[in-house]
């Protein structure tokens, strides 16, 4: 049933996890997000994003963080763009790869990012093609492709359709994300196969919310359907500005625990992720969503 | 893949949701609590459980909730029994249905209830017989079926033989139960596969804790496993004493939800579970772990 014996996670937490958080992360403690998690196991990994510093102050200073980055050479660096100015900040630092974002539903690209959904296409377009020009690696997420905050629905024809053209711009890989964390695993499946079906061998990676408790459930389906790549955050940090209430990205801890006792290699220490998400709740003075760093993994023996 | 247009759902908060509490409920809340659990669709019911009340306080007084209940006739109540005793005060009430308790693993049903696991099948048999000659009804659940907080790993087979040796005693179903939340996915698969391989006809029930974020996860497996019957409880509630900062039981709410956007009928209202989680949150004076009554249901369009 499971095609594979290892999943790729990226680790968003520096980006998309601390993104919408109230309380400033510091140039330093994003740093030690980062050195930490990479200890803890990943090697992708979302660093920052180029975007307007006075409309997501938390990503002021992206510059900064991935001059100051010192990580082994294995690690791949991501930072996001949503346009042409973000992708010549970005071709200016040393970064890894590029990640491009386009959206499923008008409403919400235009209140993202100022783009209507097709018009999120062609930027993102641009951006793969001009990155590949530069020599960089890009990839490109469709958000919203389950469902948007504002129209419900979104009419999976169209998600297919993004793929196919955004494939055609030459991308690594292609993401599907739940933004907003109202999917269910039989809808992942079938959005995951059609979507495979129209761009051939090139992979697409899932990035899920656990808004709703089923992001874990989501993840599995995604994994059965033939995803080999999963984005997921330390501490499932990572609040919607859309969602006021709700929790995060889906765990990377308790998507670590799931995979391990799976048998599916991840690459990461399950004991180290604890660690990291306690200092992250730590640091953030709060209970985070993640659940296994409070109940900690499968029991040892104790007779 | 799912063989099941609906699923039945049976709600567990006002038993397994509660008894580790350390707030006690008054009978009251109780009945307040089951009656808007009742309200919101829930047609399967654990209202208490006949066990002593120096082990288990907030179960005492199960018999004055069990005699003060007014519920339409087509719910039927479940009342827990962990031997012959607690059978015999069952067996003085109008309680629907016994729920007989056996464990997977010795150290864990010695400390549960006094009884190694081959003791809790002895006395599981003898309560469902019985329980049958006075024309009850009459399940029984295998508590630590995926694995033992003090043992780790717990033998399936030995689950699947238990399974076997309790379906010839003549319950009306045998549950698998993940009571301290450490199964995955591909696990409940596999378990549920061998244990309806082993007893034919006999429905199979599967009870979940989220402790470690993979609750959902594991029921849309147990779901796809052909599984019909899961419990949950609304917000979530239901602390293990075996790992104290832990959630609960899978939520009522995050299940259906699921459930709904999948176009599986539960006989719930989403509405109505939110309304009554939202209640049990101020009752209890916390947020609770379900996620979809912070989050709320899918999004109605606002455009």
């Amino acid at each position: 049933m499971i095609q594979n014996s290892s999943i790729e996670i990226v680790e968003v937490s520096p980006r998309d996890g601390i993104q919408n958080e109230k309380r400033p992360f510091s140039v330093d403690e994003k740093i030690e997000l980062i050195e930490r998690a990479v200890a803890a196991g990943a090697r992708r990994i979302e660093v920052g994003s180029f975007v307007r510093a006075d409309r997501v102050p938390q990503m002021a200073g992206s510059e900064e963080v991935i001059a100051r980055l010192r990580l082994p050479s294995d690690v791949v660096t991501i930072g996001l763009v949503m346009n042409k100015k973000g992708l010549l900040r970005a071709l200016e630092t040393p970064i890894g790869e590029i990640g491009a974002v386009c959206i499923a539903s008008d409403s919400f690209g235009q209140r993202n990012q100022g783009q209507t959904s097709n018009e999120s296409v062609d930027v993102a377009r641009d951006i793969i093609s001009f990155a590949g020009q530069e020599g960089r690696r890009a990839q490109v997420t469709i958000g919203a492709a389950f469902g948007c905050p504002f129209e419900g629905e979104v009419d999976s024809e169209h998600v297919v359709e993004m793929a196919r053209r955004l494939a055609d711009a030459g991308p690594v890989e292609i993401a599907l994300a739940d933004t907003i964390g109202v999917a269910v695993p039989a809808q992942v499946s079938a959005l995951i196969g059609r979507v495979r079906e129209a761009i051939g061998a090139l992979p697409v990676r899932v990035h899920l919310h656990n808004t709703r408790g089923t992001g874990i459930a989501n993840a599995w389906a995604a994994i059965e359907a033939g995803t080999t790549t999963l984005d997921s955050s330390i501490g499932g940090i990572g609040g919607c500005p859309f969602a006021p209430r709700a929790t995060g990205n889906i765990a990377t801890e308790d998507l670590a625990y799931m995979l391990d006792r799976s048998g599916i290699e991840s690459g990461y220490s399950l004991d180290r992720l604890i660690e990291t998400a306690t200092w992250l709740g730590g640091v953030m003075e709060r209970d985070l969503p993640g659940l296994v760093s409070r109940a900690g993994g499968f029991p040892k023996p104790t007779i």
